[in-house]
């Protein structure tokens, strides 16, 4: 039977990288490491030894992984819990390895009519702002942008919905193998060109169209280069904003996750007249963590 | 001097392929061939052998080329034609090469505040359905289904305006580079979840995350895989659509381009209401090219 009293490792492993926490029962207990061994570079089989190295390197400890690792792309395949779900349920469903010294969390799943959507990862910092939060609140709006942001909705501490739009990704696309590729090689900044892509998208473009203009923009010198970035990363994340904000009240919306990436998206939430609170998706990844391991200690 | 009075070769030279032509006076004079050569697979300096290579194989003749052969990535580059312009402003702008053997057709922009927009290729189909259809109209709308679709507008005899979606291009994106590659490698059909697909679209779905609910769905068994390929298609092509018919008036739309996407296009059109005609696209392009040689011959 593993000790759950005591300091255990927790991970957030994703599709291109991942990174691993020694926490004890006063928070992060000082080793922290991240490394691009995501669940797309560990080849089938390999698993089983990329989850000892992480001992090797921070202590044999109980282990608590989250992401992709519970794919079908990565070490075992773990199911989606339907929402709503709370943190209760979420323990439940978490498959145990090795006894109960390794744990994979499972990811959410949704369901209205025809429409379905999936999360795997944001699900440990989505409870973990309940915590950091003080708990039971009333109908929250969470925005945690990425290669798939998600929009989430909590009450008293559950996820009651979500979706996705996959904004990163497609950005990347364009980025890497689009006729864009040539014009999009700049650092996308919250400056007057990302707001115009923002409010070009709320003035009721087509995405597909407004991009191709991107292009035709630079080519006729109506766009310096330099500015396509920051204009294309606008229309998108505007197009992420009107996918969530059509389920989001009137509150400020709460903007999780990466420090970059939520300083854009709440620059856009002001350009639409909308406030919003960072924090940080590491704080609210290792507090997720710490009520996981409480709850099963 | 160049004789303009008999036989030539006309070539839409695109990015990926060309098609070559031997016409006569009377149309098309049999040998017609396509292969892969487009612009993107001849390398810089390169052009001068693939042009003499359309000679050894259909004669040495007089010949035109249009599309990406004239862009920054072709053989020389020629630039856009700013609209409105007819034919007679077209053939003003061809770039001579060997005195007047080789013609290189510009291709066309248009220019509206700071919205800008560009075609090749598509020019000469455009110009070539205005005399098909037996010549100078009322206003009407086309529809140039592609990698990047063009929405046109014609008005006796000139394309006034158009804009671009680049549909084609975001679907093979998605299916080839993205998180959405294993759900969409079936065919596309015109069938109910291609429409159902259209119908999302305009309703009001944000495509960035109805995209990522096709791959959510087939995990949840909300959708099959097989029928992912043609919902993700109607998503895409009724943005294409929302794009085009905000520019397009109540008269029935034309469809020209290749048969087997236009197929798609006029299902989408009448799932919308809108009456449309399919023209072939090859058609038309050998109809445009017959309207420049008879006007310089």
């Amino acid at each position: 039977m593993a000790d759950w009293s005591g300091p255990f490792i927790a991970v957030d492993w994703g599709t291109t990288n991942r990174r691993a926490y020694l926490l004890d029962a006063k928070g992060v207990a000082g080793d922290v490491f991240e490394d691009d061994l995501g669940v797309k570079a560990v080849a089938s089989g390999g698993f089983e030894r990329a989850v000892q190295d992480i001992a090797a390197r921070l202590g044999e400890l109980p282990m608590l992984l989250a992401g992709m690792i519970g794919s079908d792309h990565g070490w075992r395949q773990v199911g989606y819990l339907p929402c709503p779900a709370d943190l209760d349920d979420l323990i439940d469903a978490i498959a145990w390895v090795e006894g109960r010294r390794i744990g994979i969390v499972p990811g959410l799943s949704v369901v209205q009519g025809t429409r379905g959507d999936v999360m795997r990862g944001e699900e440990v910092q989505l409870f973990g702002l309940a915590r950091l939060a003080g708990g039971d609140r009333a109908r929250q709006t969470v925005c945690h942008p990425g290669t798939h942001t998600k929009w989430a909705w909590l009450e008293a501490g559950r996820v009651t919905d979500f979706r996705t739009a996959m904004t990163g990704e497609v950005y990347s696309l364009l980025r890497e193998h689009s006729v864009l590729a040539s014009v999009l090689g700049h650092e996308v900044k919250a400056d007057e060109h990302f707001l115009a892509g923002v409010a070009t998208t709320f003035a009721g473009a087509v995405l597909t169209a407004e991009l191709f203009s991107v292009r035709a923009r630079v080519l006729l010198s109506l766009m310096e280069a330099r500015e396509a970035s920051s204009f294309a990363s606008g229309l998108l994340i505007g197009c992420d904003l009107r996918a969530g904000l059509a389920g989001a009240g009137e509150d400020p919306i709460v903007v999780l996750g990466r420090p970059e990436l939520t300083r854009l998206f709440a620059a856009a939430l002001e350009h639409c007249g909308r406030e919003s609170r960072q924090v940080d998706g590491a704080d609210a990844f290792v507090a997720g963590m710490h009520a996981i391991r409480k709850a099963i200690a």
